[in-house]
């Protein structure tokens, strides 16, 4: 309820972003998607550097016919970065959702700083331990810290909001 | 347009929350995300009991070098865990992004409680009948009520708020 | 700031929905969210017309046991039909989340569709591309322009509302 009253003006969407809690969100959402983002480059960066390929099409340009097949294999840096992306829109998505509702609901502005900080320093801890890779139980540390924090989340909505 | 109008009183952001159907969204949003992300506690759960491992790092505990590398392996009830996830993720984004959509294009109460309803309840059954797993045509039919679900809040959405 | 200050009528949700930019944004992601569910669609058609499955329990209809175990196999259309919606994936989510965050910071209608436009053009040729299969760049060209244009609005959302 950080909202100053104001007498006889009409409200408009960019009200929305001169809340506090929302600028927070939007701006930690966009660092991690972007961060997401970076996993598609790092995949064909190994993809290349490794000619390691998935599509015929794709390696048509190292040779023509057999000599192109031999590239459609599996690497396991390539598939390491895979795996990594995928975790992250496992995770990703449901903070997206949640955390969104969540900036809707009214929190404190130093919780939920306290929430997006935590979620997106352990996704960047999570990538960084995983294509290292680190020995465990880093990344799973980092994946629980990510865990922990979207539940906070969802059990301060579901408690609070609760409309079923 | 089930808003009381208010004089001369600003809009804040919890009005948002006020709303009976953007709840219902926010409350079955965050219970679907909650289901999606038990997943991978299921993944994790039957990767630890069944030592079946995708990263060396994963399964050091387990022995040393080439001791260890034995539990580099995939695993039928792994496996099925990882498909019903992404299936999850493959529904569950297209119904975060049109439900919300929905939601804010004033539809009836009653409509959209049965849309949120019949998507969750789809859901849930769909992971029963993966995990379980039940004979077809379970998973099947469950997967299309929640595929028909969403395309009836995008077929709504289009048809009164298109803007191309 | 195109909103009309009106004297003494408070907003309602709908507002959102009268705002143009948000318009647009609503319906170029209920479209690509629609074309994306459409790759279920066409897996569970290639799975069926090719009998290719993943699970016993889908081809237990043709045939008993060991002979329905068979089908139990992966098939490079099938896996082509899997990447190409793994990589919407990848891609709509970041859409998702930050063409709602950049929709809500205020942009200019014009520069909002040509961003919405050109990303939704480039997912459906990238799919184009990728199951036909044309050649190369072509599907790397949709993917790179569907990238730099998720990036843009993530740059202008980064520039003017940081909150950190």
């Amino acid at each position: 309820m950080r909202f100053q009253t104001k007498i006889e003006k009409m409200v408009d969407l960019t009200e929305l972003m001169e809340n506090e809690v929302f600028k927070a969100y939007a701006s930690y959402t966009t660092i991690i998607l972007s961060k997401m983002m970076f996993m598609s480059t790092a995949t064909a960066f190994y993809r290349l550097t490794r000619k390691v390929f998935a599509n015929p099409e794709d390696c048509a340009g190292f040779g023509k016919g057999e000599n192109a097949k031999k590239y459609l294999r599996t690497d396991d840096r390539v598939e390491r970065v895979r795996r990594a992306h995928l975790n992250d829109l496992e995770n990703i998505v449901p903070f997206l959702g949640i955390g969104l509702l969540y900036s809707l609901s009214g929190p404190d502005l130093s919780t939920a700083l306290l929430h997006f900080r935590l979620f997106v320093g352990a996704r960047i801890y999570h990538t960084i331990a995983y294509l290292t890779p680190l020995p465990q139980p880093n990344r799973a540390l980092a994946f629980f810290v990510g865990y922990g924090v979207t539940f906070s989340m969802a059990y301060r909505l579901l408690k609070s909001q609760l409309y079923l």
